[in-house]
């Protein structure tokens, strides 16, 4: 049993998962781990840091001449509008596909494709599914609110089938928010998805950019202490053009402010120096933990190769049940 | 190939396939033709009204006598406890099932299944689920925030699998929120629920009670016009406790009153007025039509019969894809 799907033949690789282009937690190292693993590792461009993206890109680029893998660029796309200069940074490392989230791809869709990449983009609507089409995009991930970070308002489980069904002769469609195991992966698939973006389960890995200590937050999260809103971009003063919010695991600044995010503003002279002290501190009463509802669905941090194998493994056992021409799930 | 769960053992039915207990939409008509179809009808009771409900469970009596079929019978739990009354009445029908959603169980639990009733709960986060189980419920439904209806925040996706780690040892688990096809099905099982529960994709059935007028407006909408919040609630005067809000189409009503909450409460007594009327004459520019973002998956108005043959059908043959002993998903 091996799945594969039209999204493993176009970007050449052995799985139907990719890494979600998350800002910062995905660098190099995880970019080619996940990779190396047979899924497809997307480097975390975020906002666009060209620092960052000068010092991991290189990386990225010596590991391959060193022995090929595939992977992928990420950037929010309202952000990259402001530095458009940062794709040519990009694409000068000749990656295999360029994501773009939050924002028109219209204004890079054309160079990303001159340049022989393919254009994934994330997507929270039917309606944004359509307009990315149009515009050019290969691959369309359709996210759902249950996502981490930011996403909108339509849940995965209707979002994937009606995104599918409004492109999916257009373009390949993969599912985001809330995948984290073997079943998450099996039922995107069953949605029409060609298969699956994961953000929160392989931030909790080994090799993910990011504090330990935000890691076992998310191992001990049961998923309904998460919060989709704008807490956290207020206190960061970097809040984003609707309809995007931020899904965060609830923390005592979280609750401190909820329903109160008018007061938030009218504080953050002294609450913005407060909540830059404690992400820097890596203090994770105040700094938020980007993670989504899947993180109920982490119960561990492990190597992001072992997270790969062992979601493509149980994804296939599931299929298989099938097998004896009659299905019969569960045991009772 | 056929689909078999404890579910479907447990309630004798032949597709693991409830009807949604949907307040006056589900009434003895649609509880029986889901329940003739293979599927499990469950008599909406929603907030009680006891005229109501001396009117429709004789039907399912007499209908049953006549030839047997299986039938629950649901409430809202925080109306039933202002009415306890309602639930010997309903006993009295000698149901299947009773669907108990939106409150504590506890003072119900042992009345219902000292009759020999299964007590299903409806549930929206894994901490309800572990209560409403520790209660005595027989299945549980994890509902997810795509749910047409009332409904709380997680995610269907991410919240199956939660809700299935925490208690399949001890209850069945049901999808619920954003299924209405045999994708849904399919991807409701990989995710380790034992069956589904259909609202939106039944209300715009033939039988189910309704305006066509709504049952239309479901048709043509796209999913990613639905919208969650107090808008309706308030207008018709009926705010829910927390956590829960109300799913429902947007129409002109809500645009003109998204995020104008509380000058909606202080123009009620001109508004409760006309919202009333409104639902009287079935004007659905300002009464609302409760449905979920399955809306998009539903492209005509079918007996519910052909919904559930069409749903199972589509649902064996994506799961007999593997039987090949390779999984390959897509043309392309
Ligand atoms: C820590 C973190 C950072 C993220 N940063 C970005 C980002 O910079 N750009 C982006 O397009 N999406 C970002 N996302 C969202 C992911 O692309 C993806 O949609 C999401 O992680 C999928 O849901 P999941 O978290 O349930 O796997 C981020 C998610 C997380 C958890
Ligand atoms: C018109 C309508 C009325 C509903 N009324 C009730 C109700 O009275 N009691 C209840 O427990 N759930 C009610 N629900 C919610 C359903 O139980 C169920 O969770 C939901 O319909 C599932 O999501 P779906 O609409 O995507 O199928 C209602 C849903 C709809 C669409």
């Amino acid at each position: 049993m091996t799945i594969t799907t039209p999204l493993t033949r176009m970007l050449g690789v052995r799985h139907p998962i990719l890494l979600a282009a998350m800002d910062l937690v995905a660098d190099a190292r995880l970019t080619q781990v996940v990779s190396e693993a047979g899924g497809f590792g997307i480097l975390g461009g975020g906002y666009g840091d060209a620092a960052w993206l000068g010092r991991e890109l290189p990386k990225l680029v010596e590991a391959r001449a060193a022995s090929p893998f595939r992977f992928g660029v990420g950037f929010i796309t309202w952000g990259l509008a402001r530095q458009p200069e940062l794709l040519d940074l990009a694409l000068a490392a000749k990656p295999d596909a360029v994501w773009l989230s939050f924002g028109d791809p219209e204004p890079f869709a054309g160079k990303i494709k001159a340049a022989g990449a393919r254009l994934i983009c994330q997507v929270q609507s039917v309606e944004m599914a359509r307009d990315a089409v149009a515009k050019g995009a290969d691959i369309i991930v359709a996210q759902g609110a249950e996502a981490g970070g930011h996403a909108a308002s339509r849940g995965t489980f209707a979002l994937v089938p009606a995104v599918v069904d409004a492109v999916a002769d257009r373009a390949i469609v993969v599912a985001a928010g809330g995948v984290a195991d073997g079943r998450g992966l099996a039922a995107a698939l069953m949605l029409g998805a060609q298969g699956v973006v994961l953000g929160t389960r392989l931030y909790a890995s080994l090799e993910a950019a990011g504090h330990d200590a935000a890691k076992e937050r998310i191992v001990a999260a049961s998923g309904d202490d998460t919060v989709r809103g704008l807490i956290f971009d207020i206190s960061r003063q970097n809040v984003w053009p609707a309809p995007f919010t931020g899904r965060c695991l609830v923390n005592a600044h979280a609750e401190r402010w909820i329903g109160r995010e008018i007061a938030l503003m009218q504080a953050i002279a002294t609450e913005a120096p407060r909540y830059q002290a404690a992400r820097e501190a890596g203090d994770f009463d105040i700094a938020a933990v980007i993670a989504g509802e899947a993180a109920a669905l982490v119960h561990e941090v492990l190597p992001a190769a072992t997270i790969v194998a062992g979601m493509v493994e149980k994804a296939e056992a599931l299929l298989a049940n099938g097998q004896g021409g009659s299905f019969s799930f569960g045991a009772g």
